[in-house]
């Protein structure tokens, strides 16, 4: 696709600054829909007054406030990208319909927000799973699912968590999933928690313009090993049970296993990732539609989980669940990717029909790091087109899909020199990033004034002046919690969703209930 | 002394278990004073059987579950040691009156209740202190003072912080001072907070059977380095300005140093911690002497902090501030020093003075541990007293001060296997292995049922099977909270503390203004 290919990272220019839209800065809760803000000269002065001048000041500060934003009045001038219009009205638009053309130089600020907003889905996954091999609930998601949001801070999403996802661990992918040191009473030998489906919640519906699904798969924090480990081969999709009409589009074997998997005697991976995210996506399809809403699929995942956001996305489209059921009638669900630093995951069939599949895909990356390059280093989308042909058969000719957006963290004056490539490739570090970034080449300038500290969250990426802890996300003793007899224990979490009921019957009707039991 | 030679280690023998005093296993706040108590069998086995089945139990189950204590019904015949009597009533035998001979072999269990809680009051100063060298208040206490207990879920304490203690950090100690990594905007550049005084409120007082004044110093946690940096040389107290009628009491000078230097540049540290916790010890006795109080002073900490607490023992009977001022009538209050994991601090000269000065130390250790063996390790108190005479003059000829406690942490079935000195030396650790002796050769039984989880606090001790997080002391988020406007931030801290108006004016009554200024 000649837009992939225009989307290559941007030399590193000069800067002409260009900013949208400065209205009030004002509270913004992680996960609302932001438009482009940036104070204006006045309230960043006011903040800047707020610097606490003694520590015993009682008043609040924050890393913000250490930046000087040397903002241009007649930056305001540049104009308003957005044209004042709504995300209700342009949706289709910043969902991919154009595959982005003309919203990412400049960037739009409506796309941005959204890039954010969805990169934080993504985040969510990193947020809420339980790291820790001492808890008996290590490799789970923290959070019940049904405060899955609010437990993350996260209260003004406006969605909610409908289904809970889960993979085997029988995988050979040391550092994506996690269990517990000692096997006794803990939730689950077998499985991990890597993801879950939402769905917009009226309000935010009205405000998106259509229902949204969400599907969201959690990915690697840190160590980057697993990428090396998964260099494995492709694999034709229709090997692992995804339908084709092309027996040679092709996927990496591994994201394959990991998608597909299951192990009949686990509660929580009795089905595979796969039958789990397409019974769910069509009972929602067919909720909402029946009800007469709009819907858009959005998919979404960084590092192993944009892999998996790929994948799904691309088996929803080809088993047609984004259509109302019976085939017939009202128009297909448009289904997008929105990825982060995510590997490429097939060949270049995959990618063909990926396209014709009508499926879209940005693919957020930071230049510097490697995760995006792999595998497929040698041959790939970049290569010539003559060479291209004549690689296409080899088991490593892969190819990206979708449309890159290419970020470069050295742009970012909170960032620090560093030569950690777990920082190149942090999740939060690309939504900082993002939200400087207005262009090709234009300076880096907060839009939102989206809260740089996140950087630190899983990393120690911020510059040491900024004094915010490195790896600072953690939670209050290690989830050791006094009990009424003054003992210290790790609580016992609520009921842990397995699946619905109807997980069975619904894959019957997908014409899957075969390959259960 | 006779006493504490007989306190050597014990020989590792066969044990024979001998039990106090069992009645019903009661909620046991930290730092409230705990009777020797062991849960009885119908107890433990309800506590067994609340042994969560399923993880999706809601009930709570801790460590403690996991132990089988194995008690034998006839132990309860082996007697109640304690005579019934209660600690109003023994409260000068518990404090050392008659250096603890007759409580140490079989234990006395009031006395191991007190030796708990007065490592839970050192133990205090780790659990409060602000290492993260990313905080503006690195260095500083966490809590302030007035909410002290409360603030470390220690209500039950009983006991009000009258003042804070601070050092300044010039000196080279580098894993005992902290400092942020950024020095702008920081709390102090040159002071660390080093412990408190706390006073028994009205109700405490009352149970204790006198008001009781706690002098808690700050020790190291882990990094046993600075004990091979301060193996520095004995020096006369009289040289940094510590009375003695006998000039040859000779102290190690780093804790001299420590104890003695101050900064007038700054704020916490222009005065010395000796002049801090002088002028307190002074206005304290004479507040409740002059009530009619009884007062005992208790001074406790661990490893280095065991070292201020003897040398500012010393000091505060030298000066004789534990009497009335004016030198004459009343009693002298009792000065005793419960110490943990404490280095040697002095010369045989130093502690033959102690002994005449008539304060009482304590000093619980565990055999495996190095600390209590330096400095002095050729010349010390163990060695012949004819090569003692001959080394006297030496600089590097050191005793220990005191009674012994020793105990070894291989006889307690929840600790695993380790060569982590830090290990040993653990604080957490010294209680936990208290509160399961009950004599030499006698079997580890955990008398009051203290939870083994608060070993893991701050190391990597407990068995894995008992599921305890290590090192799971820690902030959420370390430190970093929401702001209103959705920010995250270091909550700028109340007021900080430094010294009371008066300290001037009781320095000058001590004679020793003409230092200051």
């Amino acid at each position: 696709m000649a837009l992939a290919q225009s989307m290559l990272p941007p030399p590193f220019l000069a800067v002409a600054a260009i900013q949208p839209l400065p209205h009030q800065r004002q509270t913004l809760p992680i996960g609302a829909v932001r438009p482009g803000i940036l104070p204006p000269r006045a309230a960043k002065r006011s903040a800047k007054a707020r610097l606490p001048s003694a520590v015993t000041d009682e008043s609040l500060s924050s890393i913000i406030s250490d930046l000087e934003l040397e903002l241009d009045d007649g930056m305001a001038a540049a104009g308003e990208l957005s044209g004042g219009s709504t995300l209700a009205e342009r949706w289709r638009e910043i969902h991919g319909r154009d595959e982005w053309v003309g919203l990412l130089d400049p960037m739009d600020p409506l796309l941005r927000s959204e890039l954010i907003r969805y990169g934080e889905f993504a985040q969510a996954c990193y947020d809420a799973f339980d790291y820790d091999p001492f808890s008996r609930f290590c490799g789970s998601c923290k959070y019940s699912r049904r405060k899955f949001f609010s437990s993350l801070g996260m209260d003004g999403a406006g969605y909610e968590v409908t289904r809970y996802l889960y993979a085997t661990s029988n995988i050979n992918l040391p550092n994506f999933f996690r269990t517990s040191r000692v096997g006794a009473r803990t939730w689950s030998q077998e499985a991990n928690w890597i993801g879950y489906v939402a769905v917009s919640d009226d309000e935010t519906t009205a405000r998106l313009g259509r229902r949204d699904l969400v599907i969201a798969w959690r990915g690697t924090v840190t160590r980057l090993e697993w990428i090396a480990d998964l260099m494995d081969f492709l694999r034709p999709v229709t090997a692992v049970g995804i339908p084709s009409p092309d027996a040679a589009v092709k996927v990496e074997s591994g994201f394959a296993d990991l998608y597909t998997d299951k192990d009949p005697t686990c509660r929580f991976c009795k089905y595979s990732a796969r039958e789990q995210v397409l019974t769910e996506v069509r009972k929602l399809v067919e909720r909402y539609g029946a009800a007469g809403d709009e819907v858009s699929v959005s998919v979404t995942g960084h590092s192993l989980g944009s892999a998996l956001a790929i994948l799904s996305a691309y088996d929803i489209a080809e088993m047609g669940l984004n259509k109302a059921s019976g085939g017939g009638g009202g128009a297909a669900a448009p289904v997008a990717v929105f990825s982060y630093s995510g590997p490429r995951v097939g060949n270049g069939r995959f990618k063909k029909r990926f396209d014709e599949l009508g499926i879209k895909a940005i693919r957020v990356v930071n230049v510097h790091d490697t995760v995006p390059k792999v595998p497929g280093v040698l041959f790939n989308e970049r290569v010539p087109e003559l060479v291209r042909k004549a690689a296409e058969g080899l088991p490593w000719s892969y190819s990206h899909v979708g449309v890159e957006l290419a970020l470069d963290h050295k742009r970012s004056p909170f960032l620090k020199e560093t030569g950690d490539p777990s920082c190149f490739h942090n999740l939060e570090a690309h939504l900082h990033l993002l939200d400087g970034y207005h262009g090709k080449g234009r300076r880096f300038v907060l839009a939102s004034a989206r809260d740089p500290a996140l950087v630190n969250k899983s990393s120690d990426f911020l510059k040491d002046h900024h004094m915010v802890p490195p790896f600072w996300r953690q939670d209050e003793n290690k989830g050791m919690t006094r009990a009424h007899d003054g003992r210290w224990v790790q609580r016992n979490r609520q009921e842990i969703d397995d699946h619905p009921e109807d997980t069975h019957h619904l894959l019957r009707r997908l014409g899957l209930a075969a390959e259960n039991n």
